[in-house]
C-alpha cells in the first residue's frame, strides 16, 4: 500500500512502479522502495504480533496498491519447527526449520510468485511466463489458475514430462524449446518484451517477486517473539530468497522493531557453486560457472547471463557477516535422510542442503551449538524423492505368518 | 485431558482407556468418551475462537492425558479456500475446500496419526505398525521419526517401492508380505497382538486415531465464524474421517456451541463403493465388495473383514441426513483437472472425488447452489500425479525464436 518507486541497486536510478525488469540505463537489478515514513507503525506492529494468516498480513510492506488485486491460496504462515532430535545428537540448542514445504504448491516459490502474479493483475497483464521446469513453474501455473490468467512455461526439449505434471494439472501451456536452458530463458524473455507479458523467472529479474521472499523475516519476527536468530541458512541458486529475507529484516530494523539483522548463510551444491567460489576467493563479484550434475536441481544455477544476481547475493552474505558454504552430493543425500528419519521432515534434496550446510559449519566450528539458527527447508520431498528402487533389494519379503517375520526381522 | 473411557458402539461396554482395538465382548468398534461436564467451557470457547495453530489447541477434547506425550509437526490448521472460479462457472455461492494437502506429510492422515502416535507414547509403547502403502503409511512413518520410535509398515509384495519412498525416507521399516492386502493387514494385526505394538491401520481399528479426524469440525467452527455448513463432503473408504467430523460437530452441539450438525456426504469411486451400494439399496448394513481398479486408490477399500466400519459410516451419513454418492473414473480425472486449472488446487485423485461428488449432486439437483458446503481435499497431487506421458505428444516443441513460437502457439 506504500510502494513509492523502483530503484536500481547499481546506479540508483528511480522509476515509477511499472512493468520493469532491469534498469533501462545500466541494466542493473531493480528493487522496490516504499514510503516507510507514511506507514502506520502501530497497525504494522499489531500485524507483526498477531498469529500469521498469510503473507498478506504484511501488505503495508508489499508492492500491491489495491488489495482487490491480491491472488491468494493462503501462502506463507509456514511452521517453524525445532530440530529437537538432531539437537540432542549434534549438541545444539536452538535450531529451527522454517518448513516451506507447507506452501500451496509445495515450495517457498509461492511467496514470490503470489506477489508477482498479484502485481501482474494490478498492472493489467493477463499473461505470465517463466522459463523453468521446477518449483517456480509449478507456482506460476498454480497462481495463474487461481487468478484466471494464462501462463506459458518454457522448458528445455529434454525435460521429462513427469517434471511438469504439476504445472500441467494447473493448466499451464508447456512449451519445449530446442537446446539447453539458456534457450528457454532467452525465448521467454523475448516473448515477454514483445507481447508485454509478465516474466516471473525466479532470478532477480522481476522486482516484485523479490518482495514475496522477504515475508519470511516478518513471520520469523512473530514466531520468535521478536528475537532475531543469529543465522538464517538458505539454499541458494541466484539467491533471491536469501536477499529477500535480509531485506525484510533490514526493513524491520529501519522501522525500529529490531536492533540487529541475522547473519545470512548461503548454501550451494559443490558441483554448482559460483557464489561460494567467489566468497572463498574473497572476490566481490561472482562469475558464472559450468554446471555439474547435482541432485540439488533447484539451486543448480550457473548464472550465465545474470552474474550480477550472484554478486548481489554475495554482497548480502558479506554485509550481514554471513557465510557461503558448499556441500557434496553425499552430504545432501545424508541430509535428506536425516531430516526424514530423525525429525519427520520430508525435503527435496535442494531443501535439505540447509541442514547439510548448517551441519558442516557446526562440525567445522564456524557456527557453535549456542548460536541460534533458522534453516530454510525450501521444497517438498514429494517433488523429488530420493529413496527408491536402489533400496529395493534390502526390503524383506515374508510369507504371512509371525515365525517367518521373526526369522527375517530384528523386532 | 478429560478422557473418561472407551465405549463399544455396538454393545455399549465401557473400558478404561488402554491398548484396546475392538470390543472384547462383541468385537464392536470402540469410541472415546470424555467427562464433558468437567470441561472448562470458557477456556474451550477461547480456544475455539482464536486463530488455529494446530489440532492441539483442542486438547481438552483429545484423548491424551499428559501433554508432554504430544508429538507434533504442527498438523491441522489447514486453509479453508473458497471455490470462487468454479462457483461462477457452476452457479454456487458458498463452497469451500478444506485443503488437507497442507498437512505435514501431505494428507489428512496426519490428524489421526498424530493423535494415535501421541497416545502410543502415553501408553508406553515404542513400536507402531500399519498395513498400508498410502498416505497413512507416510504419516505413521513421519510421526514415528519425530517421536523417535520404531515403525513397521506392511505392504503387499507387489507394491512398487516408489509408492513408499516417503515412508522409507522417514526411516520406516518396510516389510513386503506375499499375497494380497488382506495378508498384510492380518500379519500386522497378529504382530500387534503378540508384541504389544500400537496398530495405526486407518480403519476404525484404533479408537484414538478417530479423535484426530474430528478436529476438522473444530477448525471449521473458527474458520466459518461459528456457522455450520449445510454439507461436508468427504471421500470415504471405511469412512473414519466422515464419522470423525460428525463426532466433532456433535460434541460442539452437546457442549452448546452450535445448534445443528451438517449433513455428511460420503463419496466413493464407482468401482469400489460398498457404502454407496448399501445406501442406494436402503440397507442398514454394508457388505464388503469386490474391488475394481480405480485411480482413487486411497478410498479403494473393499472392507473385507471389517464390514462393520462401513456400516458405522453409513449410519453417520443417514443420521445426519446426508448422502452417499459414487463417481466414475472419468469424473474423478476431470475433477483433478478442474481443481487444478480453475482453482490452483493440486489434488490426488482420491482427494478430488470430493469435488466430483459435489458436482454430481449439484447437477442432479440433490444439492442446490444456495447450500453451503465444505469439501475435504484429503491428499496432495504430488502423491499421485495424473498428468503425464499421455500428454507428451500434445506438447509443442519450438526452435528458440519468436516466429517459430507464433507459428505453433495461439498466443
Amino acid at each position: 500500500m506504500y510502494i513509492s518507486n523502483l530503484a536500481c541497486v547499481a546506479c540508483g536510478k528511480k522509476l515509477l512502479p511499472g512493468l520493469n525488469y532491469n534498469c533501462p540505463d545500466c541494466g542493473g537489478i531493480l528493487t522496490v522502495e516504499y514510503h516507510y515514513e507514511r506507514i502506520d507503525k502501530d497497525k504494522l506492529r499489531r500485524d507483526l504480533e498477531r498469529p500469521i494468516e498469510s503473507i498478506w498480513q504484511y501488505k503495508a510492506l508489499l508492492p500491491i496498491e489495491n488489495e482487490t488485486n491480491i491472488v491468494s491460496l493462503r501462502e506463507g504462515a509456514t511452521p517453524l519447527l525445532e530440530l529437537g532430535n538432531l539437537g540432542e545428537e549434534y549438541g545444539f540448542e536452538s535450531v529451527m526449520v522454517k518448513d516451506e514445504t507447507r506452501n500451496p504448491t509445495g515450495s517457498f516459490k509461492d511467496r514470490p510468485t503470489c506477489v508477482g502474479i498479484s502485481k501482474a493483475i494490478e498492472l493489467g497483464v493477463e499473461t505470465v511466463t517463466i522459463a523453468s521446469s521446477g518449483n517456480a513453474a509449478a507456482a506460476v501455473a498454480g497462481y495463474s489458475a487461481k487468478a484466471g490468467i494464462k501462463s506459458f512455461v518454457f522448458v528445455p526439449e529434454s525435460t521429462p514430462l513427469g517434471k511438469v505434471c504439476q504445472a500441467l494439472t494447473y493448466g499451464a501451456r508447456i512449451i519445449k524449446v530446442k537446446g539447453n536452458y539458456s534457450n528457454s530463458f532467452k525465448l521467454a524473455l523475448e516473448a515477454t518484451k514483445k507481447y508485454n507479458w509478465v516474466n516471473l523467472t525466479s532470478t532477480f529479474l522481476n522486482p516484485y517477486t523479490l518482495e514475496g521472499d522477504k515475508t519470511v523475516a516478518y513471520e520469523l519476527y512473530y514466531q520468535l517473539n521478536g528475537e532475531v536468530p543469529d543465522y538464517v541458512v538458505v539454499p541458494i541458486g541466484a539467491g533471491p530468497l536469501l536477499h529477500g529475507i535480509l531485506k525484510g529484516y533490514r526493513e524491520l530494523e529501519a522501522l525500529g522493531f529490531i536492533r540487529k539483522t541475522p547473519a545470512m548463510v548461503g548454501v550451494q551444491a559443490e558441483r554448482c557453486s559460483p557464489i561460494v567460489q567467489a566468497y572463498e576467493s574473497n572476490s566481490q563479484t561472482v562469475k558464472s560457472s559450468e554446471i555439474g550434475s547435482t541432485i540439488a536441481s533447484g539451486i543448480a544455477d550457473p548464472l550465465i547471463g545474470y552474474e550480477q544476481d550472484g554478486t548481489l547475493t554475495l554482497k548480502a552474505i558479506c554485509e550481514s557477516k554471513g557465510i557461503a558454504v558448499s556441500v557434496s552430493e553425499e552430504e545432501i543425500a545424508d541430509a535428506v535422510h536425516e531430516l526424514g528419519s530423525k525429525e519427520g521432515l520430508y525435503a527435496e534434496p535442494t531443501g535439505a542442503t540447509c541442514w547439510a550446510g548448517y551441519k558442516k559449519l557446526l562440525k567445522e566450528n564456524r557456527i557453535t551449538g549456542d548460536d541460534s539458527a533458522v534453516l530454510m527447508l525450501t521444497g517438498h520431498g514429494l517433488k523429488q524423492p530420493l529413496a527408491g528402487s536402489a533400496q529395493d533389494e534390502e526390503i524383506p519379503v515374508v510369507v504371512p505368518n509371525l515365525s517367518a517375520l521373526e526369522e527375517q526381522i530384528d523386532l
